[in-house]
């Protein structure tokens, strides 16, 4: 069986066992150790800004529902594309914080600075502004859940839309590295800490065992901010186990080299999927592949490989979604791009060579 | 001066005062009163239901979060109109008690069984159900903000849905008597304490100074009712001022006879309106008129006359809302429909007789 | 029967009365009428300070967890006596908003400015401080839920320990008017908008049918406040109804000379009480009398009398309240103490004249 | 340097990590893997119940926050002893999510079936019930923060109080390892699942390298639990980290054994400073030592030994905690005996032999 339902199905990678196993233990509790403080001067060096505070969590709702927690008076809400993973896809929690998600219409999983100024504008102006949420903050996942991206000239229109409007930018960076490390990207970890207020660089899904690193810019949200870690429960008692996968991650820029490879990946994949004249659905260039297939394919192709069922489409077809990571190996998406090119070709009845 | 602005800018109903006049003091505080005691046993009486859990609150806000608060357990979401109050509406009261709202679109303010039953699927059903709000229950206004109502039919359709997936029905009914007085409607106060799990007659819109209450058939929702409604805010130390609205608004069907006099008066102006050839937005038979009007005709009837602005449209017109009350008089809306003619008749190039 | 039991259980002065029936509608909603911009430039002349922030609630505990939930971030918690309002009389609703009551021992309902450091430093000190709720803010009641008041001495006291360690000074005022208008009192409302960072002049209980001024004069909880209402759902839709019952009670200083009348009546009791030799319980100038009597005496006094059982005491006998009120007539306290008399003395075997 | 600061600073046993290395990757994520269901199964079998409801999360303020979020309504409080790690070490977590704790006096860190049914009638018995947060669940530590446990004879009392007045029984079992191996103690893991409506068996400090086994009877606390977790943010993406975990430390109950070795180790330390005539604070049969030691001698010992300061004493003394762990080894106690005799017997003027 070869896995292609979702990128955090494999442990992690080896350099960040070895760097896990090095650790001379005892260590001080609660993310005061060593490793975390390497970890966060590397991602600042990489950031090119000595005062960015960075922190270190176990997940990404917990980061999320963190992050939102501490940047929000009550009466504040969240801009957020309805396909964001805090809308749909974390069971309420930052609603469970008290804050409301303002939804807005994606394309490909991306709003825009039009979107959010309409969203902004709409309660700000209104006669009845204070019995509408404030927003406050806008969220976007980069890449989003459709595996799209935003462009530096996209992030920058985003950044000074929220500037314009006194809004928190947010960026989930749960599948960062898939973004930063794809063909022709222009977007730089330093852009991410200059244009956001805050983000997340992720390590569950990018060749951690778990984690994600938190880098915040806004001094007002990085204010007592372990305070709000602890009280959200996500303060890791032996917080050197965070700190060791991301010095693995950072160090020779291991990051961005797996990442580059699971993209490749999956352009491969797109390739062949779409000289095979099939429809890839929200094209992009990171580790998540969107195609519309027969369901007579999907049923025989099931058999061997897995994937995730985005959607049913009309005429007995379904979209589905591939996923490479880290740690998928180069014969796997070979193996599939020759079953689907000869399942392709057997359904329109062409022999398959 | 003219005022169709809103429902909620005129003291009271003279029966109202005349019954709080009456009250002699001392009292027992809380709601622990004999007004209350006897406006609950009314509202059991005319929904022909003993076992009603009958409370007063002051305002709808406050009601709404103070129902959902006691319905949900935080996992869980509750489903309203895109165009519901809670929605749009109350600051984020209800995310503030740490709930998501499912915001389906409207059509007219109004959701039907088949809205419900999908949102209900796409959460249960999913694969990742775990990661997804969990809807149990239903939030509708009766009439909608839009003026429309639910019909027993419509309502009974809604009710089988819901208890088809132990989702708990809720109806906000601010402006319940407009509903219920309405030309033709054929729903009643009984109808709505069996169709639902908890609905409220609103005060504050329909005669009374201020007030809501509240009519829990769920025992769930109902228990410790009380202590919800303390640490809501919404615990009124003197209220018997609510039981006394009630008891005044209950008694002789006062209620239903001022309610059915706005409802009149909107008829007649809509009528005009209709007549004149201008455009009835979202036709009802409460007491909120929606109309789209040229610009200049409303610049000018603004002299004279009140009205909330519902949204621009294209081509230099505007819909407006005019909204009659218990307290508005006859001679206002003559007045109002007469300015409308003779305003439309001009801007036609008529002349006006 | 008299009533002696709460200073919530008459409707209101008939002053106010007057003023709600002399009101002219239509009005604006949601407190943008004109009765609360006078009643709140009443409130900013008293406290000779223009740049105070005035709002209107309608209760004490709504009043309490909308100025704790503006004021505090998620990780932050209040400090108050154990005895306090908030911690032992609201069903939770200050946690219900999120935050920590850190309970300190009261000394007749009062905490001390030493004791207020002791608590900062536990946690601003310790090892740990990320994992215990950081005190933000100070909550005192004056008077205190023991009739008991803080001097000009004692609260700038402890405005200077809050101010030292920057922490929020709140005082509820539910019965403020009971505090300002005792014999020999010697702080003003001036003062206390002076040493306050947030308070509320409390109507309930002293003349109002409903209604508490909070006053703020720090800006960061003053920002968005009527957002705040609104979210925890204290918003009356008929605000004037709040603007208009302060201005009655602040015009001429109707509220002082009502509460004046309390105090003195409350005066004559305790007076009464102890040339009769009875223990005075947390003894006070304002309209709480607590005494501890034989239980058989309080079984004779319960037939004509209401009052409040405080607790039981040892041998025989409990602690009850006596509670004046505005209303509070001197004949009924003349009756009252004259059936003391003749209780006590016929329980000493003496005879009564 | 010899570290006795806590048990949670070195990383973890290595059985746990050879079962971590064996694990085949691709697993299912979000805890559906073979592991966590091997692990639960382990555990209902050891509970002799298999009926049990049994989740595993990262650590232990996550755990607490999330069993009292899913087992309480919004009114509903929990008691816990006034040094209980909810009330004294969670930055107010558990108030973040809405509710409040009543704090018992504790002694030793325990509390009895007496004081709880006093809270609960302070509540339940109190005219003003309504106005007061209502005791629903009892929260204890086994072993409690000071190393004392509760016998199988105080847990059974306590248990039936839950019971009698229908309060949820909840054991935070964070060292839990450390209770059950500790000589002659006479409750077992069968026990806890019998007595309590949910508890936990501690991972963190108890040889893993992080993880919480959340035990449920309850079947109203069980309901829905999963999305409970992902709301808090505890649902590991990579579940079955937690399940290797636990699945290694209860085979063949390596988990009591290590736990036992800690437990003997403290019990040699314990003996030889009652040998000494230092006072024992707390005495108990766990993991944790606390003694009060002469500042001078500290200052010594602290050069080679590390340990955590539990208060200041009078007559400059400190009492300070010694804590063994899975992971402590013999010699290093042997040192740290040796090195107080020797400081000891100097203080005294006595030479050291």
């Amino acid at each position: 069986m070869y896995f292609f339902h979702n990128d955090y199905n494999e442990a992690c990678h080896t350099a960040v066992l070895s760097k896990m196993a090095e650790g001379k233990s005892p260590m001080p509790g609660y993310g005061m150790d060593q490793s975390c403080a390497n970890a966060a001067r590397l991602i600042r060096e990489k950031c090119n800004n000595d005062n960015l505070s960075v922190h270190f969590l176990v997940g990404g709702t917990q980061t999320n529902m963190t992050v939102i927690a501490s940047a929000l008076r009550p009466h504040q809400a969240v801009i957020a594309a309805d396909s964001g993973h805090i809308h749909v896809h974390e069971t309420g929690a930052i609603e469970a914080t008290g804050h409301k998600i303002i939804a807005l219409p994606h394309a490909d999983g991306k709003i825009t600075p039009a979107q959010v100024e309409e969203a902004y504008l709409a309660q700000s102006l209104s006669a009845d502004a204070e019995h509408i949420a404030q927003p406050k903050m806008v969220y976007i996942s980069n890449p989003t859940e459709f595996g799209t991206t935003y462009s530096l000239k996209e992030l920058t229109a985003l950044s000074d839309m929220c500037a314009k409007h006194k809004l928190y930018l947010f960026v989930d960076g749960a599948r960062l590295g898939y973004a930063l490390a794809s063909q022709g990207y222009d977007l730089t970890l330093e852009d991410m800490a200059q244009l956001t207020d805050v983000f997340y660089i992720g390590g569950t899904k990018c060749g951690a065992l778990f984690g994600e690193a938190v880098v915040i810019r806004s001094p007002a949200i990085a204010e007592d901010f372990r305070y709000m870690i602890k009280q959200r429960g996500g303060m890791l008692a032996k917080g050197w186990l965070l700190g060791q996968q991301f010095e693995a991650l950072l160090e020779d820029d291991l990051y961005f080299t797996i990442c580059r490879q699971a993209d490749m990946l999956a352009d491969k994949l797109r390739q062949t999927v779409t000289e095979l004249g099939c429809k890839v659905v929200c094209p992009n260039k990171t580790n998540q592949v969107f195609v519309t297939l027969p369901d007579r394919i999907l049923k025989e192709l099931g058999k061997e490989f897995t994937f995730a069922v985005w959607g049913k489409e009309p005429a007995d077809e379904t979209t589905v979604r591939f996923c490479t990571s880290w740690a998928t190996q180069p014969e796997s998406v070979d193996a599939l791009c020759a079953a689907l090119k000869k399942l392709v070709m057997e359904e329109r009845g062409e022999s398959f060579v």
